[in-house]
């Protein structure tokens, strides 16, 4: 974590067993721009073989990564937990989703607290007595008859919330037009353009006229037209209406 | 899809490479809901060894899946394409994050249009070819020092997009209370007990027992009792005040 960088949850994975979840997990993270990752217990112990294959350029997350024998002890420094489950677990915690509980968990990060995630097993996920050390729960608005999330795809969704939730969701890129949208005398221009040009060819039944052009206007208005666009269609009307060099 | 769920937009993966992100990618869909792939000329041909292995139960995405030779082909029948890129391609489209590019979506489903969202291949993503078959571009807000999306993490984000804006993002269970808050009496008597309790135990110093009580009261507060909550405090007090059986 630089120092420019606001405060990130911690993600904190217990007892997982495949490499490649662990591996997929860091990409995630590194993704939405989380890197503080926490094990519990790794089977296989660490570093695990074949961790970093799938961890993309994320492999920063698997080197920080802190190793912990107990979940208690992996909690240890942390001022608000949530756990993440995909059942309910009877237990009369606050339950969110995952968009509610990053914006718990940013407000409580902003404020100085030390905020953890905890995810489970890949195939039972957390004990009762692990969701018991955590303030809150964390679910996932899954299809009832698909409920079963891959555990890095669960981070992913957190870290994505986490994102959006500080306020840094920013899209790498936008949809900028390269010349501004083109003034309306331009398009008239080239409506009038075209409509004489399809004069001249006889395109218009006469009693149809009026009505085909107001279409045909329409039409030319949804496409938004930038300058360029309009310069473009000009010289292509140009290309078509040109009469073939005599021979 | 069955006739009961509502239009759902068609994933479309584009020259696949891996068989366990074709897998996921079921997987991903299933966990929100959709349940239309497409496959533009899949590595290694179709049906693929080893993709029913990280799909989880989500085979009937991958039993259902249409395999197409070309990109202009698998779109042959939409209204709407949106294509996900991570990069800019200096194409005058309109440019989405995932939330905005699903509530776009979903509108023209409602409205009866058939969408379907582009996913390129693994390394290399979509051709500027293939970008420009669609009307609109999806792109993710994550750190441009991480900027690579694993290909099945990247439709389960539009997934889980689509699901909450089509309106069905419901959570599985809620922090529903198994009964309900405690009445103010009951809490204002369990605080004269435990008040009672600790002055017979000589536990506050008389100067500072005022301001101790409201401290502890808040404290309960915070806590939120249900009026089951107030009957275990109070069995817990009882017993702790038990005289131990005379010898």
């Amino acid at each position: 974590m630089t120092d420019a960088s606001p405060p990130h949850p911690v993600i904190i994975l217990v007892e997982p067993q495949l490499a490649e979840n662990i591996g997929m997990t860091a990409r995630a993270m590194g993704n939405f721009g989380l890197d503080a990752l926490r094990i519990v217990a790794p089977k296989g112990g660490w570093p695990m073989k074949g961790v970093r294959e799938t961890a993309s350029n994320a492999t920063h997350v698997l080197d920080g990564a802190r190793i912990f024998a107990t979940v208690a002890e992996a909690l240890g420094d942390l001022h608000y937990v949530l756990a993440t489950t995909a059942r309910e677990r009877g237990q009369m915690k606050r339950v969110f989703g995952p968009d509610e509980g990053m914006a718990e968990a940013a407000g409580r990060l902003s404020a100085g607290e030390r905020v953890g995630i905890l995810f489970g097993r890949e195939r039972v996920g957390l004990s009762n007595d692990e969701v018991s050390l955590a303030d809150a729960i964390v679910t996932f608005p899954v299809d009832p008859d698909h409920a079963s999330l891959n555990l890095a795809q669960s981070v992913l969704l957190v870290a994505y919330e986490w994102r959006r939730a500080a306020g840094r969701a920013v899209l790498p890129f936008l949809g900028a037009m390269r010349t501004g949208p083109a003034p309306r005398e331009a398009l008239i221009s080239l409506f009038e353009s075209l409509e004489a040009d399809l004069d001249a060819a006889g395109y218009y039944p006469p009693s149809k006229r009026d009505g085909m052009i107001r279409n045909m206007r329409d039409m030319f208005h949804r496409m938004a037209m930038t300058e360029q666009d309009v310069r473009s269609f000009r010289g292509a009307l140009r290309a078509l209406t040109r009469r073939p060099p005599e021979e």
